[in-house]
């Protein structure tokens, strides 16, 4: 075991970088300890922090490097290696990868600013001076800076004040390993079973419409879902899907319209309406499959809140929107997990009767959308920007094992 | 089998009219028989076609219906047939459901108007008028029409002239049925390939990110790729993936950024210029698995196009732009399907290399990427707006069976 | 003036290239004459058009050279012109641009087939052979094809048959010159008005939170808008804006959160409730400006439309959807033009409502929303994808000039 | 002037609440002073921190108020104040509006947990039990909690661990006011200079398309900016646009395709490569206005890096991705501000190499674009989710005058 002393000065606290530290360490497994505090009275003070981090050298070496990215040096900043070049366009083996910000390099006893900081560089030291360089630029002898020993970056200043726009962040992002992601929704409904909690899925439209539907039924039969919250959309697709194969029209089995399919929605509405209840349709075999039919044969309760946009609408759809509201609000005592499947209007509507302790995950395809819900409050939402109709197949066999 | 005359009149050319009335009769299998077009014989006059259709009655009427959403009608608009309805809040079977254009319905043998267009209504008469009503607001007795008989519309009329908006269509849609369409695009590669022709991957850095580069490596080694083209992005991430575990510094298997992961990009790329070649990495045993491996050892050709933004940049880059272009021509000829995956820069570079005839798939999570492809011209791709790493994970299991 | 006479051939009616045709010669302001059709009876005969074209020759040889785009050719098709390229890189003047479609050319008077057909490049003849050459490969003295004599292309076959994806196209683009799209749109409120019609603006919550609201209230004042939809949202903003100088908590003016301000919508929705009405709180002067303020003094009804987000609501709102869409629909005759400014689900359920022939305008930031008006039956929308806030202020400016 | 102490428990510092609570505190223009801060010494121990605030006593309860929403609470925490409602659905002036945070009440001298939290409702108190009561639901009589002097919040806890998906926040948002934001922008470039630094433009091709070439042409020819960075395309349609009036073939003074204008850009480009450079054609008179004239004319210095997916290219471009990236770095010392103006690709070249200090400024439509920036380690940069035609208009009249 081997231990580290890291040094963070400026305005650590209230520009979050104390706390972004603290959070690098914590994430990356290695004890720490804060061994001198000194924060600043006033907002005018600067702070000064030191910790002590234990672990694997390697470890530590790792974790250093990355506390750089915040500001963070290490007491002892130790010595600078410089290693030649071997090859040209080739850096030493551990050379030091430069971040943004500005840095300062060791040479010969003295504190050198790095002369033109860019990200995802190597340093080069010439003379006294020091450099940053692409890696297609680096020649034989360049004399590198190796590993992190005798190099401090300076905290970034935060810029207060004007700030109508703000610092962007990456936290919403398409980019993330899906499959993992998947799993990962899926241990938490089993964890939240496990400990009693319930689950609540809220469903738009583009479930039925991408495919999603026969395994939100599917995980409903399984016993995953305990409340279904939805509009007149979903509940009608959902059945013009199962009694008449079609989505809006479209043909889910082929992908293509169906002749005279543009008033089927109109039909199955019109139907269901005359059995006077979805649970009436069902129990006359007018509705046989689908996720609707599962919520009635399993006793699982729904709430359908209308919206001006409902044609029918179907007679289970409150169409007082109040009423609507206070209906979901009966079922959100002891849901621990809500499941947002592309829909903004309800995502947003049920997201505003959520305590924040309820682990809410917000699928949609649209950036958009998964940052309004966040604007609206519901801070505690983790976004999943992807395809719900894939989403909900994985999930479903990670839940209900294949079919 | 029976058979109907529909006619069509107004601007049906340049309107499209009459090619969509011919399109959507050939898409519901139906025969036809254009048994009298009069084509105006300049754009200031109109035209008229007769069109025979013939087939099952049931399939006629279904879609006679379907073209008065194009304002076509039956020449022999039959009698009207009133139902009363019976529950309040619900429609006669077989109701007549509305479209918004300007319609007509036959009383007492004079063509009325209706007073209301609305889409998705019925249409109710009253005292020889005719208004249309949404299905929640129609009264126990309300005469209302069912079937087509006695209905007629009129075409809508093109607007000219003023057009730097456009009218907007849906073609490129994230709501579709996702499943149905991977079995789809499965389908064509298996059909090329039967055919003898090639199958081209162009691969963004996305592809990595979101998990599927595991997916393209077994493409590739049971055959289904032949070619693939991509950037310093996607090649780096996916050796790095198997080199290191991490994409762009992100743990694939965790989700989470690992310490001091932010430069492994840097890092593999380094030791790959090293080793002179991507060949001479995994001849090597540097790189064991992933994509580009699967290519090296598959014996499959891969051209990597050079960016401004590339770091490095890997030892097989093109950096010269017009040769990295020229290289990717050198394999277009022979290739029959593309699959653009999640890679806007290098999906519009290769679209404009490939010839009008080679089926082009682009997918991407942001419908503006594929709209964007078509804007420069490659009006033969189709757009699949969904999450590349689930498709991928999809489109393998099609194509090479569960792992 | 000249003509030339143009001949397509193929599957030309259902394929829609005889309509493409028709209206690219209309578009370019260019008389016609279609001298010949035939039309294939069934759907398997192919069809012949001839087409003459008069007018200016230099406007007839850039429409001739715009529809082999679309796969139409001069029945004569002339000489091949071939002109030696004189510097390296760069095409003698007036060189062919090719399509990526199928492409012959007259060689020594035979029809040579293009070996390799590549967008965006020119056509060089060597030994009897015509292949596509990108610009930069030009060298001294390649034989360079200039005009489009002796150049006929194929037209390209439509794919029938499998079509869960669907064609793309880039109508619903935010790449357009927007100041001129937003001078058109004032053209059309212009003519609307002056024909007697209405115009109808429908307001998402994101006009306020973009600046947008106060335009919205000087087009009111100025007689340019009839009638306004909207919801609890954008009324309570707009309203907030005003009395509190904040739009969800977010001071206007400042564009930083105001302290407190996260129940401000609250506080100004309950002391609205406590008056009674909107038209109450404005005659007791606690509301004085902004667009309900606006369509208070000056007589324009409104209408808002409850959803089950909702807080409050405000005294005014709908809470019953199916009573909100029947008022909308009180005030839908004689609505000549409809802006639909960022609101998807309003927009939806008034483009639900509105015949056919109402001009409508759908503006969102986001293309998805501006395509989901159109999958849901609206095809006569036209789509403005832009920033509803600035948008606002230029359309403002160009119907009430500078403020 | 009064004072608060205000207390803040739990872990405050790694889950980011000391900071966000500082921040708030600063944000608000208060003065604070903390007077007690104990951080526990390895990541299991809790920490404490209590803040004095002062100031005017009306902002002191609105900052206090703020601040519950991060868990902070008066260290006193006063008394509760019940008001009964005199109007059913209308709440007491004052009432305090609910987090979605667990939350306690003094209730006859004991804390007294909310029965069922949800942001955005009344507290109210009835026989000893606290219950959140949403607006419309109040009955006259009911006892509100008002102020919010005897409730207390719990600071949420961060969760840790999984998080392969992250918290959503709403950083970069289309709902901006975008008047001020353009205010803000040319404040920063009028600061830039005064204090002697460059101002870089990054110019995707959109700024041609939507109008805005003509902008950035005035703000060259007015000084403002002082380097421009591109590629092949923005230049090409720069060029096109001012010698044949269209943009990729489309009429800028129409926005409807000019016929034969497909192969503009090409044409344009084949002159400018006879001329040899973008200078000569200015010299010869072939490019009279525009951007890149504006440049020539100016002494304005411009690297064009060219792309995979360039036609031609212009002489200037460098096809060596390499050589134009360090082409670019040759012009980053001294630049203060950088505007990256609707181009991804380039955004995050650029991006890569300016150090961490540079001001930037990321204006896209598209949220996915702008936060891939952030993704890509540029940190510092300001996301302005907007059309870039408009932003530049606005920007131009805010630093050159009215045209």
């Amino acid at each position: 075991m081997a231990n580290e002393t890291i040094e963070l000065t400026g305005h650590i606290v209230d520009s979050l970088l104390l706390a972004k530290v603290l959070d690098t360490i914590v994430e990356a497994g290695i004890t720490y300890d804060l061994i001198d505090v000194e924060i600043g009275r006033t907002n005018t003070d600067p702070s000064t922090a030191r910790i002590e981090i234990e672990g694997d050298q390697a470890e530590l070496d790792r974790l250093v490097d990355e506390l750089q990215l915040h500001g963070a040096n290490r007491v002892s900043s130790g010595t600078t290696t410089l290693v030649a070049a071997e090859m040209a366009g080739v850096l030493p083996a551990g050379f030091y990868s430069t971040t943004n910000l500005a840095t300062d390099v060791l040479v010969a006893d003295e504190w050198v600013p790095v002369e033109n900081p860019e990200m995802d560089c190597a340093l080069v030291v010439t003379d006294g001076r020091v450099r940053t360089l692409p890696m297609h630029r680096v020649l034989v002898g360049d004399q590198i800076v190796v590993g992190s020993g005798g190099v401090r970056v300076h905290a970034p200043a935060k810029r207060r004040g004007a700030s109508a726009f703000e610092f962007m962040n990456s936290e919403v992002s398409s980019e993330k390993p899906k499959a993992l992601i998947v799993q990962q929704v899926a241990d938490r409904i089993r964890a939240a079973h496990e400990a009693g909690g319930k689950v609540l899925a809220v469903c738009g439209p583009a479930v039925v419409h991408t495919g999603g539907a026969p395994d939100v039924a599917r995980l409903i039969e399984d016993g995953w879902i305990d409340v279904l919250f939805a509009g007149n959309g979903f509940a009608t697709h959902d059945i013009e899907s199962n009694v008449l194969g079609t989505s809006l029209g479209v043909l889910l089995a082929e992908g293509t319209p169906a002749e005279g399919g543009h008033s089927n929605h109109l039909r199955v509405i019109n139907e269901v309406r005359r059995h006077g209840s979805i649970a009436a349709a069902v129990a006359a075999g007018y509705v046989v499959d689908g996720a609707m039919a599962a919520c009635v044969r399993n006793g699982v309760p729904f709430v359908l809140g209308g919206s001006i946009r409902d044609d029918g609408p179907l007679p289970d759809v409150y169409v007082n929107t109040a009423e609507a509201a206070d209906a979901m609000r009966e079922h959100v005592p002891g849901v621990a997990v809500a499941l947002m499947l592309a829909s903004t209007l309800h995502a947003i509507a049920v997201g505003n009767c959520l305590p924040a302790g309820v682990e809410t995950f917000c699928v949609d395809i649209n950036q958009a959308v998964v940052t309004k819900l966040a604007d609206r409050g519901s801070h505690q939402a983790h976004g999943i920007v992807t395809d719900v109709g894939p989403f909900l197949g994985q999930l479903t066999i990670a839940l209900c094992g294949e079919a």
